[in-house]
């Protein structure tokens, strides 16, 4: 009997195989179909071809498209299936890089003297469908140093050679499919017959390893599917996307502008969006209040002494601006409002009966980021945080992080946003994590008793944990299935020590707090253009910049509309009156561009019955109501925070 | 018959007068009792004595105690009693400059090898009230400059000879009473007599001409009044000033902090300061709503650019904080957030239809100020304005500025605090002033028409208009009589220009509008420093941190308790329950200190019947009500914004 060893399942379960069994055998002996799917394995932290042989003991992955480590298998792939299809049509082409990526995946390519442009990208895609009917297998082959180098020597590539003068002999490999070879670590699909569907999405320069001095290559962006489908899919949620940027549509409803006499990356909120904004921070104000958080202000600079007792002078000086000088002191653009609290909760003397402390703010933080990464809302200089940092005992510590956790999910549930959970821990690179290991074992066993405790369904990711301690991320999908890590709760057991923070416990002696950090939404910016993408702009009724737009059908019937209006806004409805000397049914078309939820049409038989006829936003008329019931009614949506139906 | 020369009243009358007759020969035309109060006259802008001979036309104020000038002479003429004082006691002493200031005056004086300290200040008082009662008369006498050199030579006084070196021959005048003589400009009152009480308030070093290379001199404080009643009422008040002091309210109800390693002059508002700011906001916003105020949010900096099109850079780098350099270009801490808003009414088309346009901001601002001018929450280097500006047609100007008015007497006749309206306009010195004169000439009567219209009681100030157009400012008077510049409303013809706004007419031309800039509170922080002061930290029941303390007799209540603060926080009452394990008398005690508007007792009797024990603050038990009887009370007082009775 060979030599046997012993594979975990993500499940925990074990099971005994022969060494040198493959992930293809592994997965065929939990079931055909699974051997169908399977793209890759992950065993322990390492991706692997199907086929490569398993020496030792691990814990095993099988790899599916719907996986992110199948995907992304599948994409690396996909690039060489570019660079076989490319080679195919400019046998001169010569191959940089070509990795996987978020969305898909590129090759950077130099065509010589041969341009390439987007006209062209078609006939690649058909010849990469054509390459991929192959059904070429990759095949991993490991080469010397030498035999590598004389490989692209003789194809004259020398960017390739330039990799490969990196590498350490022993180490290096080559994957081959149909006619084409390329110097890659690996791993891939088993064959190219899983690409079923092909999209180039476009074309730029870049320039070799990034540097502006080198040879400028053409990079070719695509994406790639198992299935026609998805690609149809993928192209629809493009296009919806697009549809739903939050630049254009925050700039149609008004919600924001971007104007470089301000400033780059400094959005000023228009009205509108300062009504969403102001809904959504006293939304949270209120949850926060019936939580027993805090409210304070501080100010929008601090001094370096802050930042020098934090830690984060100068250590992170490349994402902060330069320091102001102030009668010979230097301050600082407030980078993060941690430093400010804590110094709050240093100005009083704290007995364990004071806490947990819970201060919260509405914090403008202002981070330097590179002007080509500014991008709207969703990448900016200038944010506010919402906020808080708890201050608690050690035995508080699990209550606390439920709390928080509670606290974000109702917060995400009300837009109906489904929430995925990571719990972020150490890895074994003890270096990287300041604070007690005695605290970080506790606070990690913590977060996963509290996580199991709630029943949530979440991942651990190590590795992922902060300098100061274990956090838990919310990764949450909009409406189209995007995902977008929000929330965050962090667990800091370094912060304390630095500021110096104490509590007098019911032993009468000394101890340190713990802090979390914590933010539901993250950025007011970021979580905005999310929420404007993900609701296409059509908010719910309490979210809405205008909820109610009332339309006289003549002037004679602007008394009655203003009587409306008046009595909505008794009830804090915002609502006007549309009483300019426009059509009817221009009037409707304005409102409904404006995504105003509902239109009131009044006119003599509304005045006479006290009704309103009501049209609501992309569904039309939907009939004549009591005035009083419609106000009943749409304070009733607004109390509820009922979503849009569409 | 002597020449004649014409003499303008106040209210406009004209008199003629023998030339070279005299203030008090006026006075005395008018009245013997006025004559008796008169102190100087203020003749066209010059206060002179009253014994001063006139010689031409001009417009007359008789100054008495109760006018600024009037004030100012007295405690000129106190200053030099002062010093007659000083060199009866103190033969070798030798004076600096002696000025009278805002509440009082101050001597500096060499005393030599001798100290002079806090002890022998009522000795000097004493001597002072001896010298006053001699009535010596001030008779002003010029002398050339070689006289004056000759006086201060042979006295050995290196102060008085250094100030007489930079004097003009021909100008130069000296004060004699007694056996007191001092270089002086004047005016002073007739004689010694009208002090009737003094008071030296304190010492204190102060170097020559400020400069610490030169000597250091003792400055002494003192107050004086031409009554002993009136000194009584001036030491209560200090007093209860003193009792008011926001820097120790701000400190003992948990307002506000500041923390040297936040930053001097930064405030950190604490949870008890944030409920109070929020509330105030919260109050200005709902009126500016009603009002048709739009808010937005802009960023806490703002790129160069903005502020060399305004103006304000470079020209006013002492009060702003350094640029900070991002990417090559200049940043500032926004020291205003005017600018800002002027870019957002340039980001779109406007007709005159839009107008006019009220942008609202609560926005923070920067500005240097050095670190001894620096004040608790009245003088500070960041503070928040509730600023607005308002965007309108020429033709809308007269009723936007009532508008701006009325919401200014609204927000502080909501505190009880008269307002006294001062009109700023031009003077003659045109150079001061931007924009057309069509327009200032216009603004200007619009202005007073309004005030005239409104029926209010105004003042006008000439020469006291900003750069950029005429202005109202409020001045309120707090509970103790003091007096506060508060809120300002702004025309401005100078920014539309320079920011290029514009607005198409019904002419279907392009115009410029006029920009009202304008802040009821002005800085929320100093209002709130003036607001802890006027009520001495017992706000009414709206704006009080917390509302209502429970407390419960014995931990056998705390359930009850509970379901009370439960009900009240339905109610959006700000509501705690007191589960300590201290005697009742303990908690009420603290409950008191805190200044909590209502403490609820409850105990067996309370639960049986559904009541609650009421003690009210400063007044003690107010008796038992029905609980939702105390409710309805409660929410009525805060609705109503009623004031405390005390």
């Amino acid at each position: 009997m060979p030599e046997q060893i012993t594979i975990t399942f993500p499940d925990g379960s074990e099971k005994e195989y022969p060494k040198g069994t493959t992930g293809r055998a592994v997965a065929e002996s939990i079931s055909k179909g699974l051997a169908r799917e399977a793209l890759s394995i992950t065993l322990d932290d390492e991706i692997m071809d199907l086929s490569r042989p398993i020496e030792q003991d691990g814990t095993i992955t099988i790899n599916t498209w719907d996986t992110e480590d199948g995907k992304y298998t599948f994409w690396h792939s996909s690039a060489h299936v570019l660079a076989e299809a490319v080679q195919a049509l400019y046998p001169d082409a010569k191959f940089g890089i070509g990795p996987p990526i978020e969305d898909g995946f590129y090759y950077d390519i130099d065509f010589g003297d041969q341009t390439v442009g987007e006209d062209d990208l078609e006939e690649i895609e058909d010849k990469m469908i054509e390459m991929a009917r192959k059904k070429s297998t990759f095949e991993r082959r490991p080469v010397s140093k030498e035999e590598a180098l004389k490989f692209y020597k003789d194809t004259g590539n020398e960017y390739k050679i330039d990799l490969i003068s990196e590498l350490e002999d022993g180490n290096i490999t080559f994957y081959e499919q149909g006619d084409f070879t390329d110097l890659c670590r690996g791993p891939h699909i088993p064959d190219t017959g899983r690409i079923k569907a092909v999209k180039l999405t476009s074309l730029a320069g870049a320039y070799w390893r990034g540097d502006e001095e080198n040879e400028q290559l053409t990079r070719i962006y695509g994406i790639s599917f198992p299935k026609q489908k998805l690609l149809k899919q993928y192209i629809k949620r493009v296009e919806e996307a697009k549809k739903r940027d939050h630049k254009k549509l925050g700039k149609e409803l008004d919600i924001y502008m971007i104007d470089s006499m301000v400033g780059k990356g400094l959005p000023v909120w228009l009205p509108n969006g300062t009504t969403l904004r102001r809904t959504l921070e006293a939304f949270l104000r209120e949850e926060q209040k019936k939580r027993g958080y805090k409210e304070v202000i501080t100010p929008h600079i601090g001094n370096l002494d802050l930042y020098r007792t934090s830690g984060h002078y100068p250590y992170y000086r490349e994402s902060q601006y330069n320091p102001i000088d102030v009668d010979d002191e230097g301050y600082l653009l407030k980078p993060m409002n941690c430093p400010h609290h804590h110094r709050i909760y240093s100005n009083k003397l704290h007995s364990y009966r004071d806490l947990p402390l819970r201060l919260a703010e509405f914090g403008s933080v202002y981070r330097y980021e590179q002007s080509g990464e500014l991008n709207g809302l969703s990448r900016v200089r200038g944010f506010t945080q919402d906020d808080a940092h708890i201050y608690c005992t050690h035995d508080q510590l699990k209550s606390e992080i439920e709390n928080c956790i509670d606290l974000t999910e109702f917060v995400f549930g009300t837009f109906e946003m489904p929430v995925d959970i990571r719990l972020s821990f150490r890895d074994d690179n003890e270096e990287k994590y300041g604070g007690d290991t005695e605290y970080w074992d506790r606070a990690e066993k913590e977060i996963k008793e509290v996580a199991d405790e709630m029943d949530l369904d979440y991942t651990i990711a190590r590795g992922e944990a902060s300098f100061y301690g274990p956090k838990i991320d919310f990764i949450i999908r909009d409406a189209i299935g995007r995902k977008w890590q929000l929330g965050t709760v962090q667990v800091d057991y370094v912060m304390p020590e630095r500021f110096d923070l104490t509590y007098i416990g019911s032993d009468n002696s000394e101890h340190r707090p713990v802090i979390i950090h914590r933010a539901p939404f993250g950025s007011m910016e970021r979580f905005t253009s999310i929420l404007i993408e993900h609701f296409a702009g059509d908010f719910p009724v309490w979210l809405a910049p205008k909820q109610v737009q009332i339309i006289p059908i003549s002037d004679d019937f602007n008394e009655y509309a203003y009587e409306c209006a008046s009595a909505l806004k008794k009830h804090d409805v915002r609502v006007e009156v549309d009483t300019r000397s426009e059509q009817v049914g221009g009037k409707i078309r304005d409102a409904e561009t404006s995504k105003i939820p509902y239109m009131l049409i009044v006119g003599e038989d509304e005045q006479t019955t006290d009704t309103v006829s009501v049209r609501r936003h992309k569904e039309g008329d939907i009939g004549t109501f009591d005035f009083s019931e419609f106000i009943s009614n749409l304070t009733d949506e607004i109390d509820n925070k009922d979503l849009p139906n569409h």
